[in-house]
């Protein structure tokens, strides 16, 4: 069985958590809407009225008869079937806790640039991403940032988030700290020097076998100003 | 064992969702902020050194030796141990996903009042908000709600969400619909009409004869302007 994954094609956003996960575990999988159909085939599939569990939105993972959507909920599958979480209850549930506070730093970071609507455009809402986004890299992301230096350093003699191994949590840490450096390379520039252990994530997983030939490959999609982790100058405070 | 929730003491919030469930559930837990210690007992535990897995922010809940954070966390935990899930993978994972959704739904129903940052005050972004709440209502909500009508729809021969029984995903369905009516009284009744399967959710649930005793008790914290759901009148069109 190969997965499917279901995407918008131009964007990292928040498909790359499952496609890091997906590239870290080794398993052939199909980027569906990068191939010929596009993202009709998505649309296709996700208002088909055979679906028994539509999806609210992308990201979702076709593996065989399972259709699942929810980033944090498909890593949550993949995390258990490909080694990329403990496999006992209290870890299992501790890596999916941290999932879900980046899951939700995620949201934050996006509403930077959309603080008034996701379906207005980004000129439409510019005075008022000003207002959030100096509120985020004042207050939110060093408060995130900060919990996952915090996590890290309570989890003595290990490198990782979680236990003595990489798990998915660590995987999406390395992507959103990669976010923050293209979004905004002069804040993250200064937060950085404040949570080293956060910074030694990023290295570990941007050196792993797999994800550092996936990262030089044609698979990774630039980030631009489609996803959520967007640059614009005036924002960088 | 007995169940401590540590959430704010004033507010519904996100411990909501999570008093929802055990009460449902019928087990014993103790809501600890409520308590003599107040917030502070919350606060010595989310700082102390001694733990382990630190939460992000409330709600968390101890269950023995396990202290789990993240209220979807919380409820995939609690639905595995108390009949509030289906017991298969795929179930499991299908509730879930709900809720992540019902998750989204709640960030973007908080940030109608608070479009520019939770830290400042309604008065410091009253403008913003308005316009932030006129996209929620006249697109975000309906589209939330109607993607739950459908799931309700595609449900052949249940008035549940997943499968023929009860889960905390119906739950917490009831919460955002009795939430919005709250806040959004006038917007809400015009959205219900096109969302019958998802009103007969609400009356299924207030009907349960725990969640039903539940509501009618002091133990149900009255909706208010420090929660997520708040009524200001010039926000609801």
């Amino acid at each position: 069985m190969r997965y499917e994954l279901y995407y918008w094609p131009e964007i990292q956003g928040r498909g790359e958590f499952v496609r890091l996960a997906l590239e870290e575990a080794g398993v052939p999988y199909v980027d569906v809407a990068r191939g010929k159909g596009g993202s009709a085939a998505m649309f296709k599939l996700m208002e088909s009225e055979r679906v028994k569990n539509p999806p609210f939105a992308p990201p979702f993972l076709k593996a065989g008869k399972l259709l699942i959507g929810q980033t944090a909920n498909i890593l949550l599958f993949l995390g258990a079937r490909h080694g990329l979480a403990p496999r006992d209850e209290a870890g299992r549930l501790w890596v999916h806790q941290l999932q879900l506070t980046i899951a939700d730093f995620v949201v934050e970071a996006h509403d930077t640039h959309h603080p008034i609507g996701s379906g207005l455009y980004y000129e439409d809402q510019k005075k008022e991403a000003k207002r959030r986004t100096a509120d985020f890299l004042a207050n939110r992301a060093p408060k995130y940032f900060g919990y996952f230096e915090d996590v890290l350093a309570r989890n003595r003699g290990s490198k990782y988030l979680v236990g003595k191994r990489l798990s998915y949590a660590d995987l999406s840490l390395f992507q959103i700290v990669d976010g923050m450096r293209y979004a905004f390379p002069k804040a993250m520039a200064r937060l950085e020097k404040k949570v080293p252990g956060v910074v030694e994530v990023y290295h570990l997983v941007e050196k792993r076998p797999r994800i550092g030939a996936y990262l030089a490959s044609e698979g990774r999609i630039p980030f631009n100003e489609m996803g959520i982790f967007r640059h614009y100058k005036e924002l960088d405070a």
